[in-house]
């Protein structure tokens, strides 16, 4: 199976992350491209591979999949062996239902605190609407960890496609240096020793000379 | 298998009718619930059933599944022989990216063009990035039909969890008037047509007594 993953920055593109992270979670080897975020020609050279205009996108042998959470579940129904998402059913209909609120929800905490692999500083003051998604954040963890039938440090045990989705909160609570209760602590912490992760964040780094 | 659906006012609340789409794609007895939005006490009830405040909610065997793009995973995973998403495989992918893509964006055309089922008048003018949301739309229900493999006048032939997903589309687009080129007016009618549809759609201008 020919599998090519189109992505931004890494420093900066956290849909990207969470992509290569489902990739990463199936196993199989697959070719990247980066196309540099913020340039004159950054929209055009994304549209010569989808009508979107948005990374990621994954070239496949069922054609150019665009979203992270199509291609995230492209790539589970293509890798069932894999485990992509957790096995047990209402393990994974939480784990789908966490993607779907990180897909198209906490637009306070993704709007305040924008995506830095390089950041390592906190903000003046958190504001209340951030603060407010930051705690429903934690609280969304622990009703994953609440239906999980698998042992592990990630949310449902083993790593799952909720934890590709999740790293980006991960990398935003530590480089904005937010305050955490112990356990969201070792859960960033589990993130940030995931050996996928830190090859994409030591990727990210160098690309500002980190 | 017990189904039980919550679900905001049929007249307003578009995620709403996705989800009850879905859940008539499976043919499966389902009961339901409607929460009156807008009301001084609708968050504190919602919340009695989901931590995340928000409907559509899926009470199952499974627990309580929210988000309609879950919801919709969960529903094709339980009735496989249904054909909740297109058998197809490419075709599959391209459903399930158009979903992600409506269940993340088109904000310009969701938040100036309510959900509204019984309006039936134009706006004074079409701002441009609206313009822009609508000429994208018109292009993916295109891309969709690009991949479909089946026969019928649904964006994937038969109806799929794609058309749960642009049904609330195809009402706009209707309810303001919007002109539109041939193929894309034909595919709203056929929703106005889909029984499912027409069921929804009468019990929510009951709510207001149309």
């Amino acid at each position: 199976m020919s599998l090519h993953l189109i992505i931004g920055d890494k420093l900066l593109s956290s849909w990207s992350l969470r992509s290569a992270l489902a990739l990463e979670l199936t196993g199989a080897p697959y070719t990247e491209e980066l196309i540099k975020l913020g340039q004159p020609d950054t929209r055009e050279r994304v549209l010569k591979h989808s009508p979107t205009g948005k990374v990621p996108l994954l070239k496949s042998e069922h054609g150019v999949i665009a979203d992270s959470l199509a291609i995230a579940e492209y790539l589970a129904e293509q890798f069932p062996d894999a485990g992509l998402w957790p096995k047990d059913t209402a393990a994974r209909a939480q784990a789908r239902s966490a993607c779907a609120q990180m897909h198209s929800g906490f637009f306070a905490l993704r709007g305040n605190m924008s995506f830095d692999l390089s950041r390592d500083e906190a903000l003046p003051s958190i504001p209340p609407e951030v603060q407010a998604e930051i705690e429903r954040m934690l609280a969304l963890w622990a009703e994953c960890r609440a239906t999980a039938t698998e042992t592990g440090p990630f949310l449902f045990g083993r790593a799952t496609l909720a934890d590709a989705y999740f790293a980006p909160i991960a990398v935003r609570l530590r480089t904005y240096r937010v305050q955490l209760p112990a356990v969201a602590e070792a859960y960033v912490e589990t993130i940030y020793q995931w050996p996928a992760f830190k090859a994409w964040q030591k990727a990210g780094l160098e690309e500002v000379g980190q």
